[in-house]
């Protein structure tokens, strides 16, 4: 026993998803997107020269471009070291009343780990048995609300309608929507930011602009709670995004078509593996993400985790209560998928 | 007023230091280094496409490049989006008795925005009339102890035994030593992580190694603190670090002669510029960092500063106690110190 052991914060520590090394393992465990990001950051060199200065701690370049990109003020946009960043100072900035945060019990993972590690109270509001977020659950007196739209690990995307009843069923709450996943199929919320004083939208280039290593997330609201949220980022780290991040990150932006169409070809996908899926006796729940939640019917889904695993193919399964016998696989390419599924024939097959 | 507003958390918003974009401006007011960082990473071209992927939570290319240059294990090192980023860790991590922590009066205006924002209680001890840390005044009661060596922006080094008798007497708390400037002609206190179990050891590229726009800083001590501040990094944010840093910041560490030829150069322009200082009527500190904190014998240093600025020369002043005499200046090329000095007698003869 060390006698500075009451000074230490201990937490339950997280544990990332892994990231393989071999590169004949198909990767479909994190969600990312297979296509890259847009190829005109390929040939862009670097003045490395410039590396040795401060980066903007506005991070203007990016802020500017976003702001643009989305037909907002630059005082309309926060950014980060990826959404998850984003999403902790947004925890840290506006869950301090003491009160319960409310939030689904079937959800992005890291929610209770940023409450239980910022010491905020939070409660998990059960989905509905289809998997739904129930609106009603948050009519209720609370410390703030998040959850991602479309909603992760079920891919099950809420209307905007929805959305704004809870909002506006919450005046005295800041309301987070995670829209990670959101330009898979999904209506955005982001307009409503302008109707209510307590909506703070959340945005990753992880996802749908394939810029996982880069660590880019964004929040967008109204200039007071974007202004609060840069008062805490400023005492916390006036320069998180790095040059490279600030320069590629606003590159990317302008290849509108190239967005468009990686994301229409990840949706084609999604939507013919799903069907596959269900040809071979998995239930999929309807999914607007860049991933899917399935279920087979007769082989538990640990079984089927392994299998895959042992083929090279990597997914991910969650050992929590009610999704047990899911798997969360990640949409990549059609011959990725194509081969997921002629391994999942034969494993379903073997296992009769 | 809003009806959210029980929920926000408020803090003092810290204002970082001014990123003037005319380049004509000699920008001596952030310490950065004037020599970029090693030209190997110049031709160096990175594979855009593999930036869809997350970079490895472990930053393991770092890590293990890190630990290898200072004999470490991979478990003793703990890197992060600069070194406020790890010692924003490190505060969230070990200071969490509810004792006041203790740092000095005048030292890196950092300190107490964390202090403030995570809700830790501290207490300045002043520094002696001659800017120096009286180590006496941390043999009490505390819940951590937090310097940087040399101090900022005051410059001065305390030798290793100082440090050593600091942490010896506090067996129950976590001592961090900051050593950004330790290259600039200090002698580092890192040997005693290995007779102690409370010293965490935190550094920076963005001074000797010129990558203040990369955002890397690092922290080392023994595995059991190592895994305590990972264990909390992982509960905020998995991924911090993105793969340019990982990558360029590896790169640049293999060029030992790079590195040495341009931190002597600073050390070299350095005395020169304090000799000169010193010729047209300022005291100087003595300096083992990448800056100078003086003061002017009989004009005052915000008259001076301001008279610098509109001769594009800026450099630092802090309107606080005790320092508000003093201007940092930091080091830059010989030319730009030279450029200073002529300016500076300039504006001392027109003051007489």
């Amino acid at each position: 026993m060390y006698s500075w052991m009451d000074k230490i914060r201990a937490v339950e520590p997280y544990v990332p998803g892994e990231q393989p090394k071999d590169s004949k393992i198909i990767k479909l465990n994190t969600n990312e997107n297979p296509y890259g990001p847009s190829p005109r950051i390929k040939d862009m060199s670097l003045d490395t020269n410039m590396f040795r200065k401060y980066p903007d701690p506005r991070a203007g370049l990016l802020v500017d471009k976003l702001a643009e990109y989305h037909n907002l003020k630059p005082e309309q946009v926060f950014v980060g070291v990826g959404s998850d960043d984003v999403l902790a100072m947004c925890f840290m900035t506006f869950f301090n009343s003491g009160k319960k945060i409310l939030f689904p019990d079937i959800t992005y993972s890291f929610y209770d780990v940023w409450a239980e590690m910022l010491r905020i109270p939070y409660e998990r509001k059960p989905l509905d048995k289809d998997f739904k977020i129930v609106k009603e659950d948050y009519y209720t007196e609370n410390g703030g609300i998040v959850f991602p739209n479309p909603n992760a690990p079920t891919g099950i995307l809420v209307s905007v309608d929805f959305i704004e009843d809870i909002v506006k069923n919450n005046p005295s709450s800041i309301v987070i929507i995670d829209e990670a996943y959101i330009d898979f199929g999904g209506e955005t919320a982001l307009p409503l930011i302008d109707k209510y004083d307590n909506l703070v939208i959340v945005r990753t280039f992880s996802k749908s602009r394939s810029m996982a290593g880069l660590r880019i997330g964004y929040a967008m609201s109204n200039p007071v709670l974007i202004k609060y949220l840069n008062d805490v980022k400023y005492s916390y780290n006036s320069y998180t995004m790095n040059m490279p991040s600030l320069i590629l990150g606003s590159e990317i932006i302008d290849d509108e078509e190239y967005f468009v169409n990686t994301v229409n070809k990840i949706i084609n996908t999604r939507d013919r593996f799903t069907a596959a899926l269900e040809r071979i006796g998995f239930s999929v729940l309807p999914s607007k993400t860049n991933f899917v939640f399935a279920a087979h019917k007769d082989i538990p889904a640990k079984e089927i985790f392994d299998k895959l695993k042992d083929r090279k193919i990597y997914v991910r399964y969650f050992n929590a209560p009610r999704i047990d016998n899911y798997l969360r696989i990640t949409i990549g390419t059609d011959e990725e998928m194509d081969r997921v599924i002629s391994e999942l024939l034969q494993i379903c097959s073997a296992t009769k």
